[in-house]
């Protein structure tokens, strides 16, 4: 797969990690920098991989944007570079893969963002997760999109006003990430989960994880009449059919390509 | 009140107890079973219960759906045992009694479903929760509405994603549970909360329970509006009036028939 | 500032606090007592202060609506008292400011309703909180549109049909209020709370709160389509152009007025 010296992608066994490398920046999403990362997402959406790592190197998860960019850009600029974010969180959440965030060090801003846009994310003890704009002069406020459909309403509102850092075991605890564990056992802790994650078949997953956000910004009536509507379709699919023939022969099921 | 040898309707005092007793067939929801299922509910809600326990006889609580059934049915066929389960749910919520689940042993897909659609739950121990279609061919796509609505979003997403079980215990901690106990205390804790959830005026908490539900799918503004107007117009019930003339006379409120 | 004698507006520092002082009636939310607490809302809005502490005199914090008031209240009557309270409530979250509920001792219904309602809350050990209408004649059915947006399903459908009250502990653990302290803590934890959160530009502050809750009630794509616009323009702002120049200077910002 293909990689530059700011995003790393590699493929090991049946996941990918796209890996995030500009750590003198301390993974700040310079607009160049989004691009390229959301093109590697495409590049391993597309490819056979069942589930991908976001990871970064160097002491910072992701700082969220880059002042130096930002300060006294214009209102067109200023908006294309949100966009462009927009569009690589879009883009992580539209994968048909599974994306899990591992996550040690800072992730800040729209560095939180992207961890809350992951469909999993297990942190190190050495992370920390803030919403900064609350403490400054520029409110983090697509940041708080994603993070307050992680967390409930108080807490959201403490760390969108306050800014400040929350540690890896108060994420955990309110449900930001799924697991926090010793840095010593992130990898290993990454990887069970998402081993757990992406068993079964890809293609039924990549239908329940966009539907599963689909129905979630429904009405719950609306939300059933919809899942009904998918669910009684996808049972008309190859792999559902191979899924029940072989829970009731008892045999391992062999998903169709 | 009548009952079959698969679904058994008992009354203790105030309360009734629907309990699914295909312990043979872990209880599994077929389009027969949940007729039943429904009709059960519907003569307990015409009835002068005050609660409804929903409870299962056998080591499972409810596997969900029988695949037995399922393999091979064409898409009409499927798609009208989807319906059925969904009209099933409706059922309980728009109960208006107060109904709680009290689980043992396993409720996976379907099965978990009908936990997160009661108003209440009470796990023992023994109790484990998952939505498997995760991790084979078909995905949980029904079952995860309800689910998905009481519990935060990484955690539906990591059930849904895995198809793991998560304990008693930490469906407490997530709010798919109302309380885990020792099995051996299960039926106490259960008839404790539902005797504490059954107090006041039936025909206050009926129209209290549907209201609850019909707002939480609204903007917060549209569902201040509704739950204005609904408010005020039961405050002119004669159980409203019943209930502030007892209290401001400091004697037992009696409730009109 | 002014007050009167039932409610207290003191100004201390850079914050101001809005003291509910009927102990006598338990802080009841008689329709006059709203309409003071509106005003006193709106004067301290409109001023200089950077964060508003909501408390209470007596041993309870709120006991909601006083029924002395509304029993034999006709429709239009019960009405008018049910909008002068969703007034308040609007109120208390279009300020401008960071409002922190400093909660001691029972807050029930509407009482519940108000924590719920501020922003940031906490609680000392004496505090309880309750939606009691369950388990009257007279559902809790305002006070439940914020009791829960801020708890979990199941453990809201526990509050409102149970009536019962959670303690302080539970009330931080299910995160209807951000901390619960000691009594004797109490008022430093609130205002190191607010200090925290009422670092930063108050004009940024101001715009981001009004932007989370809007963005709350949206779809998730509608709701970044939103932020990313209201984002875009606020980097156009004085105040978000000197925090980016004071980070990037590595100086102390200096927020213009």
């Amino acid at each position: 797969m293909s990689s530059n010296d700011r995003v790393l992608v590699e493929r090991s066994g049946p996941h990918a990690t796209i890996t995030m490398n500009r750590p003198e920046r301390r993974n700040a999403l310079s607009e160049g920098f989004m691009d390229e990362l959301t093109a590697a997402f495409e590049e391993v959406a597309a490819s056979d991989a069942l589930g991908i790592v976001l990871a970064a190197n160097g002491p910072v998860f992701s700082a969220g944007h880059d002042f130096a960019d930002l300060a006294g850009a214009d209102h067109a600029a200023t908006r294309r570079t949100l966009l462009t974010c927009a569009r690589l969180m879009r883009t992580v959440q539209s994968a048909p893969q599974v994306v899990l965030a591992r996550v040690h060090g800072l992730a800040t801003a729209a560095g939180c963002q992207l961890v809350a846009t992951c469909d999993l994310a297990v942190a190190g003890y050495s992370a920390g997760f803030a919403a900064p704009g609350g403490k400054g002069g520029w409110f983090c406020h697509t940041p708080m999109v994603a993070v307050s459909r992680n967390v409930g309403r108080k807490r959201a509102v403490e760390m969108a006003l306050t800014g400040d850092v929350i540690d890896a075991g108060t994420a955990a605890e309110w449900g930001l990430v799924n697991r926090a564990v010793a840095d010593a056992e992130l990898e290993g802790a990454a990887r069970d989960l998402l081993d757990r994650a992406t068993r079964g078949s890809p293609r039924s997953k990549a239908l329940g994880k966009q539907a599963l956000y689909a129905q979630l910004d429904r009405a719950e009536s609306d939300a059933m009449a919809y899942a009904v509507e998918v669910m009684a379709a996808a049972a008309q699919t190859p792999e559902a059919q191979e899924g029940m023939a072989a829970f009731l022969e008892k045999r391992t099921p062999k998903w169709p390509a």
